[in-house]
């Protein structure tokens, strides 16, 4: 039976790039050695890894000025990594959801942080003001566990650093609006392992603390994430994604794409009689779409997960602090996982009406 | 042509290990998810994390009051973890080359570092002492660059910490002799991605600064490598490794493999005129074989690259620093492959003599 892979992260890749690696893993571009032992500075893998940065700048449309760094430790570390590398006493945060809790968490240690929330995360907080005297503001753009997205590149009068994890590749990006975007690859570009950072390259070398060597920005730009041995599997796998998303027309073609799989499960959930959506419709995510049952049909709960589960829906239970139903449909989920989805929800209905 | 991987790092691997994990990324264990894409906390890999952290336990025979865990970042960033989780007021560090030097950079910034070091880097310094009132005493167990290795667990009055990235599981390992053993993942044990961390419970918790989270020991500790989400092919590939090492007869039989398989290139290099070793015989690393022309025959140095290179002998160019010739003989590396090196040094010096 075909699975339908709707998990939150780690998550569907494109068949191609898995294939690709599979490949490499044999044979890596013809060196007789697996790209499980290749050397980081075997001039093949040096080409790959320039071949991920330029593959970045050319689908992300990134502007001079900005280095395009690979770097492990995963998002978490980033959390840590901003204001270490950017604040010199204060910051200002927007808090939507669990990861940006734990961005502000570690910003705490660094000097003061202002936060913007609204009262509760099923929502993305509106006409904010931030303070002009902060060293930068921050933001998750979208928000895995309540499937909230900030979809719009505002301008803002202080250096805007973007969390983008779970969101990259998924539509094109004005990356001219901000000063830092990062984000832990293994939703939109590859297996779990390997961290982006696009990095205005101005905003570096102002704060006067010591900054550990491999917490500096400049290190991996200086040496063009060759600085320590990078996480060379899933760098490959990514460069196979970019070259997908490439042929697939570029990021404006994958957002419609994207758009057309999210309008089909929201109208399901709108229409079915069984489930409700839990966010604000105007900021509901175009990559984690969460849903519930309705009170009346709560008891059904666990019994649609089994129903799900038999057709081959798999990853749809929802986070644990969320509870009900999570499908994430990143980049490489087909229109046809959708389907079959919103097939199922029809069905429980038919069943349970 | 077969090709005979000497490289220092990323390196040879089981053949094993890498074809269980082509197989995974195919299909992960039955779920018909690759293991790509598999959630790190679906039932299936959170089984595979156990066993990480279990096979660990059992071929280094790590006793009771340790915790094993599995994190980003590489070695570089265990630099500044032990400090930051160690250090109160000052550590001794014993510098026996060039990852000694960055470890001890790090340490500089969170207090007094004790420098041990001999005149150069072509020995391990003998019969020096430990200052006692220093928070731990650091050893980079092997030298990848220089080829030196210490392979000695000696009793030490400070809480020791090792690195062992490029000499874990080559050979046993008293690990009650140490409080923290940690290292890169990417020779004896899985491809770059993963570092690896063995500590002592006690010793943590001792420091009053505060500690990143994600570079906290105790974070890991408590949430069983899975606080954020681990780099999932690493860890799958590792277990393959160390399912190998076990197949083979554990750590002690690697051991005499090694040994022998070093003792035949070292008796060689010891035998040809063109060549000489370049570290102290006693203090010379079963890992990291590294040897140069002998003055005379300098003039040959990039032809004998050429001449091994075209026998399928695949990085044995020496580190930038030393020059000159390296040859990686982990874990994985066949006797079979040491016998062809061998081979060409001979053929090599009937040519030239």
């Amino acid at each position: 039976m075909k699975k339908h892979n709707f998990y939150a992260g780690p998550a569907i890749l494109p068949q191609m790039a898995i294939d690709n690696t599979i490949e490499a893993l044999k044979d890596f571009a013809g060196t007789g050695i697996s790209l499980a032992s290749i050397s980081h500075r075997s001039k093949e893998f040096v080409a790959v890894m320039a071949e991920a940065e330029s593959l970045f700048k050319e689908l992300l449309n990134i502007p001079d000025g900005y280095s395009v760094i690979f770097v492990g430790g995963g998002a978490s570390l980033q959390f840590a990594m901003v204001p270490f590398n950017l604040m010199k006493k204060k910051a200002a945060y927007l808090n939507t959801g669990e990861w940006s809790s734990k961005a502000i968490k570690e910003a705490k240690m660094f000097g003061d942080v202002v936060e913007i929330r609204g009262k509760d995360f099923s929502y993305i907080p509106k006409n904010f003001d931030v303070p002009q005297d902060v060293d930068y503001f921050h933001i998750t753009t979208n928000n895995t566990i309540f499937g909230t997205e900030i979809r719009e590149d505002f301008d803002c009068k202080v250096p805007l650093v973007a969390d983008m994890s779970s969101d990259i590749f998924s539509r094109p990006v004005d990356v001219s609006k901000y000063a830092l975007i990062y984000g832990g690859a293994q939703k939109n570009l590859a297996p779990a392992g390997v961290t982006f950072a696009i990095v205005r390259n101005d905003i570096l070398g102002k704060v006067e603390h010591k900054i550990p060597t491999m917490l500096n920005y400049k290190t991996h730009i200086d040496k063009e994430s060759m600085y320590n041995t990078p996480p060379v599997i899933p760098v490959y796998t990514a460069v196979q994604t970019l070259k997908w998303i490439k042929e697939m027309g570029g990021v404006a073609a994958i957002e419609k794409l994207n758009i057309a799989k999210a309008q089909l499960l929201y109208n399901e959930i709108d229409r079915n009689k069984l489930f409700r959506g839990t966010v604000a419709e105007e900021d509901r995510s175009i990559m984690n779409v969460c849903f519930v049952l309705n009170d009346e049909f709560k008891e059904f709960e666990d019994e649609f997960g089994k129903f799900a589960s038999a057709r081959g829906l798999v990853g749809i239970k929802g986070h644990r602090s969320v509870g009900g139903f999570r499908a994430s449909l990143y980049n490489a989920l087909e229109l046809e996982s959708v389907q079959a989805l919103v097939t199922a929800m029809q069905e429980f209905e038919t069943q349970k009406n």
